[in-house]
């Protein structure tokens, strides 16, 4: 199966994510600190609807509306708007992501920054690429050189967790910054611009298909509590493949 | 004085800094976790002589060159690329800043995103834009509606001063985040996209300009550590004039 469809309906989706950004917007709780917009459900609906013209009987997992069974062996997983929170506060670091998914297997996956016009692709036969431009990762080994980034917000219980696990490398990193929307940290890592990312709580939906193109791009990913990689587990250590975190 | 050239100045410099953006950057630390690079120091150079073509005896005062003497009642305040780490780190939020004074008082401000080409300006007799269309404080009131900005890093005694001055706001808020760019988190705050934005070390050069847009825009500004406003110390507190910070 051919997969390269997704790219041009990630695009198509970031464009309606884009005209949301510029104009007012109403926001919701999913549960506390934790954001949507009717841009969020919208955009998942089009993107399923868009992926049935391409394969009418897959599954779709997406972050909005669960999941939807399907009669063949694949499978595609949705963030519609990874990063809403910075949508939200108008910050361009949010993102469309799509994998697609053969029994249980990462094939193809598409990341789309709509306001950079930055598009990642990726898939089991082509290297990865931004803009159609092959990436790949840093080569820096030492931590006091690394540039890395957490996914945490000002949120108090959750900065209290990551300070005690990896306050250690907060202080030996060159810099060290909290960022929000796991597709495109992972795809910073994979172009080779940051060096580690690490999260405890990124679902499968903002990560499934970045993790895929940061393993092309010569990058390492585990689990955050343990060393396998389960791209359904929630959490990650992401990173170059050279520096050593611990 | 006509202010407005500090316009197509911050422009230029951005389109200097978005070329850099995209290609391999030398990194260097002013301090720890203090990133500088080469860009910084040309869009400097640059700033300042083109300000020179416009009010060739100003004083001119700009975060990598330090002051240079005037033989006027003018100053410039730059920040030839706010958000350095930012930068780095491939984040779409940096920004040139100038600010211009006359007897110690800011007459006139513009901020430049060159990634989304985004131009912030206000001077004396013009209310403050957006591209040109004008800009205003966010309506809300209440804490748990409100989206606000702590400038900090992943950097562990920075967030333990947040956590310790500012944790009950991190728990009431809607949603706190933290974020670097002083300029850009008061142009968020300035065009009502954010509520409040928060930083207790802030200089100068990165929030002289913006400051002004958001006081010309209905939001308030204050020192880190007193009820009074002077640009010249370090540290802000912004709000949209609506929301009680305490």
């Amino acid at each position: 199966m051919k997969y390269d469809f997704i790219k041009s309906i990630a695009v198509d989706a970031g464009k309606m994510a884009l005209e949301d950004f510029r104009s007012d917007l109403k926001v919701y709780e999913k549960k506390p600190y934790d954001l949507v917009t009717d841009t969020d459900r919208r955009i998942e609906k089009f993107i399923a609807e868009q992926i049935k013209k391409h394969d009418s009987s897959a599954a779709i997992y997406g972050e909005e509306t669960g999941h939807t069974k399907g009669k063949n062996k694949r499978e595609y997983i949705i963030d519609p708007l990874d990063g809403t929170a910075n949508f939200v506060f108008g910050l361009p670091w949010f993102a469309v992501s799509i994998a697609a998914a053969e029994n249980d297997k990462i094939k193809a996956a598409a990341v789309y920054n709509p306001v950079t016009n930055d598009l990642y692709y990726a898939d089991e036969d082509n290297p990865p690429t931004l803009n159609e431009c092959e990436i790949s990762v840093s080569d820096r080994k030492e931590i006091n050189e690394s540039l890395i980034i957490f996914g945490f917000s000002a949120n108090r219980k959750n900065i209290e967790r990551y300070i005690k696990d990896w306050g250690i490398l907060f202080d030996k990193a060159r810099k060290a910054l909290p960022l929000l929307a796991p597709s495109l940290n992972l795809c910073l890592v994979a172009q080779g611009k940051a060096d580690a990312f690490i999260d405890f709580d990124c679902e499968i939906f903002g990560k499934a298909a970045a993790a895929f193109i940061l393993q092309k791009a010569g990058g390492t990913v585990r689990n955050y509590s343990d060393e396998g990689y389960d791209f359904r587990k929630t959490g990650i250590i992401a990173a170059n493949g050279k520096i050593y975190l611990s």
